[in-house]
């Protein structure tokens, strides 16, 4: 099983643009990249990091500025069209994922794992199809049950909360706060956020 | 094990009330009932709802106007302080509940067992230790945390992106559109709600 963790390194984060800095922003990812790493890892397996432009890493990192979509891909038919082997891919934005969220994302047999985000994404996948391929565009969850059935795949789905949340605006980041005590917990931390109760969700608030 | 739904019937989710009326609102509340009385008949147990005001129910029902608190509370003390049972409560705005998620939050021995929801909730837990009671108020998944260990309780939680998902707000509809086809689904759909492509997350539009 090869796991590869694929990072956006310029300019990353974008939603997050209203509460953090460019530079922050850079930080931040590193951080939730260091979670992300740190699970993995402590899962027994090694990632590989794909990053868009170098960024400060734990675990061997490989700079490709290609969009995700055609980097995924090729990797999908390297590692196990041609491979014959199993690829998983986890997002970068995922501070919540401990160890055993990464258990349950590889222990399905199916041809197909599918792990998804809040808001119609696709935070993890595995694969051991050779004809699956991915689509990131739009609510790319149901893209992927599709192409899955398309191809003939088995297809299971991980209910878990911890993959499910992905890092992209202010309101997520009261999840990390929440749930997490980790190196993106830790940087929100040291950059003045806290919880901040409201009548409806917990939000954050910056000193 | 005594399974309670609580739900508000007088005025329910009074935060989708920007794109449904009061009595669409609570018709959709009836269908995410359904959906979460399904499950949990569907995973062997009986549930028993709960609710502030009459509602259609597939399930028994008892009306019981008084706040989430104190009732929750009164069953805690009644079924596991005097009784020596067990109890669950499960909140019946949860449309993508399974009976393996239903099943999941009830298999942990731990004398706690919680289901943490998005934006700091409590959306279901298990409890089987005489002193725990709840605090629904702002962050109650770190309250529930607090008060278990200050009564030397055992804790443990479901990671349940089925269970973490109520709908509160015009952005949860997306949810439940992606990723049930239960009651809650048909209705958004008969209401004509369809999703939305942005370039984040998935939302919902109205015909």
């Amino acid at each position: 099983m090869r796991l590869v963790v694929p990072v956006s390194g310029s300019d990353p984060k974008t939603r997050l643009a209203s509460v953090l800095s460019p530079d922050e922003r850079r930080d931040f990812t590193e951080a939730m990249l260091a979670d992300v790493v740190d699970a993995v890892t402590a899962a027994g397996h090694e990632p590989d990091v794909i990053s868009t432009a170098p960024l400060d890493c734990a675990a061997p990192l490989t700079v490709d500025d290609r969009g995700l979509d055609p980097l995924v891909n090729d990797l999908l038919a390297s590692i196990v069209t041609d491979g014959d082997g199993a690829l998983a891919v986890v997002m970068a934005d995922l501070p919540l994922v401990t160890p055993k969220s990464i258990e349950r994302l590889l222990a399905p047999d199916a041809d197909v794992v599918l792990a998804p985000g809040l808001g119609g994404g696709t935070n993890a996948f595995v694969c051991r199809h050779p004809e699956f391929r991915v689509d990131y565009h739009g609510a790319s969850i149901r893209d992927h049950r599709q192409i899955a059935r398309d191809v003939g795949a088995s297809v299971t789905e991980v209910d878990s909360r911890r993959l499910a949340t992905d890092i992209d605006e202010p309101g997520d980041l009261a999840e990390v706060l929440l749930h997490s005590d980790g190196a993106a917990a830790d940087w929100l931390i040291d950059a003045g956020f806290s919880l901040s109760l409201t009548d409806g969700r917990v939000t954050v608030s910056r000193e």
